[in-house]
């Protein structure tokens, strides 16, 4: 299956899903990724001595030399409520009868598809936290570069007191330091999905134990106690990490578009997107982006968290709402984070500016322009910057 | 341009995005719309003596004609934040010489995509609404025929007192009515959007009023009082129609799959879903896919509202963060109405269950089982049923 | 039952419950209601000649002075899940033996719960609507004085064209007159809830329609066609009505804290905040008080949709998760409308702030100093001063 | 100041706010967790050498005999913003004058607020998990005991496959203790907040760090790396842990509401709710409570995260959005923890009905009624308990 994710770029997708998270998660990948789950399944199972070792590297070969139509499968989805069925129809007609029956042994749909989802959100949270560091070094640098750099503190959109160029950036940087924190414990702890009908392990001969550890390691994502179709806390983990994300993103977005005002012009971003209209406008169009991108985050985590009240041993609906918004929020999250390193890594700063604006606030507070109190800004700096070099 | 649609059905299209609805919100219509917008605008500023006649009417035919990359259109996009900016130079790349200066003449961005978004929503909504309607009509339809079934009725999940199915069928029938009521008047007001860079109408010699009036005419949409580039009052009631119908095919969805429980029985769907592994298993798969459709609904509905904080004459961000949810939004409630209409319209019903149910209860309640009193729920079930006949 | 409100104001009250909303809704408000809808019923009930004329007005008398505790019923009311069954035991304790048998007859807990919210909504609207009339009348003050006050149109936070403060804020104007239209709208349509425990009007001799309609009238509410128990469209009315309001509110409150940076000071609170720690800072208090009222809301109408799904004749949960949100929101709307008409109305203009900003963009724009283009803004201005006359 | 509590109980709270929880958040404990940390404060910058001992000793005896009202408090609070303005000038008053220059030295009122909210957070977590124990505890106990009680397992709410009522047990088990685990993390994590007016410790002499140090020490939190005002991540933290809390007591109790329904019949609550019309429904109160509890959290961590998104060293609005959703999550996920706990320890189980309805569902399998196939449910179940137990 070719990537065609270059070719199918969807209209907004530039503005609202950049980068290379968007071809993580696209359909092709959601395929194969569930393909890549069948495969591992059955390799398992041979490893366990629940069928034989040829069956299971047919399938495993198959798997990686079939050619699954998208909307083939999403059309016949529509029968039995999920891609899976018709997935694991198609290998069943494809693989030779006598290894037809072992394909997707034991297996229920929403253990292919949860576990293709953890393997994606992988992949995904690869990627958002390669740009969440690439942010954090752009932040670095600039904590380094300014860490004396006077500017006027603004509580409640006014000036406050001084502070420095370099405590904001570096407090920047520290919060995506601690957000990514959060994302990578939740990839960290990514489990395999895989229990059978009703969450048993019915129909194994009693090595489902056995065939989850080896399916685990295989797929290289982690063991959970139980099968967890209708305990939802995977999936939340997954949200509370790019919810944070997309938090702290909107944040450090604001302030530049802030800082990027007219008048204020205390930061301009290297590459502002023009106007086709206005051709004096610079706008700090990738801080924008990071914006729109975070602001769909919290929606996207409410739905998420909602959808975790699941009957029984399998919801009737809310699993099914899960898909759009966990792959919504992957995609906004990881296209924030692209949209900020691009906006922090060409940040020009105006130290004059930022002068200018502290002396007008000096004049206001009386004090001696000759004098200005950052407090330990400085200090707070190193701190910063040592707390990140000690806990990459 | 053809539709591309049915070739490019994505992978859960078929169970989350089911039905017409995702056709007219693609982004060959987005390209379509944005197009039709720039023809009418053209002609409505040569109507207001604005651009000769020519031009204009080479301009519709150039719109008409003109054949555009979307993944072209969207990595352009990239550099200004939004596609209506390349679309714009392929368009003055494509005219005449002589023609090219009338393009998008004293119009931004957001004029465009704004009116755009107002024409695919009024398609969108149609086959929502269309949708909408065929639900009711399967609810009238079990409300005559079941006027007079006995069924218990529930509260907090018990059995409470007798009631009948004619009044629940008439109940979800009102709920969808005036829920529809609520689409429909949002889809009657849907504004066209125009103002130019700073909404003031400035470059068009005092013709703005005129050319607005035109481009309303010309696209069938209502004339706004004020450009409304950054008050979102339409958004709002787009989102607000949606939310509402959500919540209602939610809450009947629900029933259904709460009746078809095996230990109810009351009702099956007409063509219930099977399981690969479970033969004798016969989910109610439209009323599960309506409700994972309408499980998105409260999260996109949020989103939006919060996204009409937007700042001065063009927002930072928060104008680009309704495209995802508005597009979603429309999707996710159209697929929850298709999905319930093939629910209702093929719900076998079972009164023999329902009437075992009842004799349950009354041996509870110690009742005479000879005498059930539903009070008047007959009534009740008239009432609703001309209601819907004076108000459509 | 004396009104504690003042009394009892809670801590953030003052910064998040402003104005006289909060004591529509306490549970002093909440206690009267319900025994306002109990004597009703009662009277609706004897005209309806279910029960003896004495009886109902015993019972409205009794309704109308007796002194009931909020903790004893608070506490009462875990038991039955809400606090009508207390109260209707009280109700009944305390009247005369041959009275207490026609105390809340043929209703339910939710007759008299949803009924009452209805009564207590009207009130707090009535107080909200007041506010965003106040806000509408400040901001077509300032339209009117500023109609041709010159300032710089801002896209993406950036000075984009000239445009003037007057059209600025005929368009807060409009945009609060279109939300309050809508918040009207609901608040007109409020309908009594009465159906009886299974919505069927059972045991009511036949006569639940004329006591349906006795009881609309007595009360002032609509008469709906069918009790809507589980069917929550008056809700999401409510919800979405406050939920535009507060995104109204919350664009013009973000306007006005950007507007009042120092390094932009084109407008100043009347009444600034003070700051203990630094004299000199004069905050936009209102605006932003306005802004953490009006960011509560999309959150809470997300709520309200998500319990829309209620199974079947009274929901396990879902309508009980409505009264904590309702409420909020209706609360945190009318703080931010009271705040938003504080700042409005005091709001201290500088046109020579906004000159000098429009000569520094025209600089920038190369124009000539003399000439301003901001085409057709006064117009505009009259058009929707007009459009408010009009639609009042 | 006397607790209050009790005599002050909401009208809804026995229902939406059941338990301990309630107290640790009201008022009082506001106002006692801001004297606290004021307290603290000065004793911490006595011990870095930056005010007298004695100074602040008598400060600290003041905020611990001080009886401060808060309406008093609340309505000076509008002025400012914030409560903490009004009560530092209240110690101030009431110090001696020697000392009143003391108070507050170089904190900024969001010092004071974020570090008593987490001060509260605190108290609130503790019972929480406390509730939450209690609840596995119940949960491990039934796993116990139904190890081997067969049940029908149900997806798509429609009998599956057998399984047991010890794993389904033992699933809500582990689901609450990892949640727990969550909630825990966040609660070891919670941060003091200290940085002054523009967050650079300006006006401490070079002496913030000690005094962070000290603070955190006093009060038993966690020293961060760098002042938080408008980089919310601890924020998030507690959003994120109780939004999963929420999920997973929600996902039980919807569970528990399902098997109680009369026609399934597999259990009842030990002291279910009446019903003043039907004496001879039990309803699940409890879980449905708790239900109604867990609704909320969605919509309130969405607030919390969207909140997120701070300008600058303060922000205009954002920080005032967060008090209210932050205090309710806390008491709407413990009151639904409360209650859970109240419906899971005195569950009564039915094997007789679960095997009754096993028994149907296995006759529509076609299985031999002699053996059920519930894999290694068993193992699964003692998998889970173990893992508790190893990680508690």
């Amino acid at each position: 299956m070719p990537d065609r994710s270059a070719a199918t770029a969807g209209l907004f997708d530039h503005v609202l899903a950049r980068g290379a998270v968007r071809s993580t998660v696209n359909d092709e990948a959601w395929v194969r990724a569930m393909l890549r789950v069948e495969a591992a399944l059955a390799l398992s199972e041979a490893r366990a001595g629940l069928i034989p070792t040829e069956a299971a590297e047919a399938i495993a070969t198959l798997c990686d030399t079939v050619r699954l139509s998208v909307p083939v499968l999403a059309e016949a989805a529509a029968n039995s409520g999920n891609p899976v069925v018709p997935l694991v129809d198609a290998l069943r007609s494809a693989a030779p009868p006598s290894v037809a029956e072992y394909v997707h042994r034991g297996a229920t749909s929403q253990d292919i598809l949860d576990t293709a989802a953890m393997v994606l959100a992988r992949d995904a949270l690869g990627v958002v936290l390669d740009d969440l560091k690439g942010v954090q070094d752009a932040a670095a640098d600039l904590a380094r570069r300014h860490r004396d750099t006077v500017m006027a503190g603004r509580t409640l959109l006014k000036q406050a007191l001084p502070t420095t160029f370099g405590l904001k950036a570096a407090s920047w940087m520290l919060g995506l330091h601690l957000a990514s924190a959060r994302v990578a414990a939740s990839r960290m702890a990514l489990p395999i999905q895989f229990g059978g009908a009703a969450g048993t392990w019915a129909g194994l001969d009693g090595r489902g134990w056995k065939v989850a550890g080896e399916l685990a390691r295989e797929l290289g994502l982690d063991n959970p106690t139980l099968p967890w179709h209708t305990m939802r806390v995977p999936i939340a983990d997954l949200a509370m990490g790019l919810g944070c994300a997309a938090g702290v993103i909107g944040k450090i977005a604001r302030d530049i578009t802030l800082l990027a005002q007219d008048e204020v012009a205390e930061v301009a971003e290297g590459q502002p997107g023009g106007s086709s209209a206005m051709p004096h406008k610079r706008n700090a169009v990738a801080a924008v982006s990071a914006l729109a991108g975070a602001a769909q985050a919290p929606g996207l985590v409410a739905t998420l968290l909602a959808a975790m009240v699941q009957e029984h041993e399998r919801a009737a609906g809310a699993w099914h709402a899960e898909w759009r918004p966990l792959r919504e929020l992957l995609v906004a999250t990881g296209s924030a984070a692209s949209w900020l390193r691009a906006s922090l890594s060409g940040l020009v700063i105006a130290p004059e500016a930022m002068a200018a604006n502290v002396a007008a606030l000096q004049k206001k507070l009386g004090d001696d322009p000759a004098t200005v109190d950052v407090g330990e800004a400085a200090q707070l700096v190193d701190r910063a910057l040592r707390h990140r070099e000690v806990n990459e």
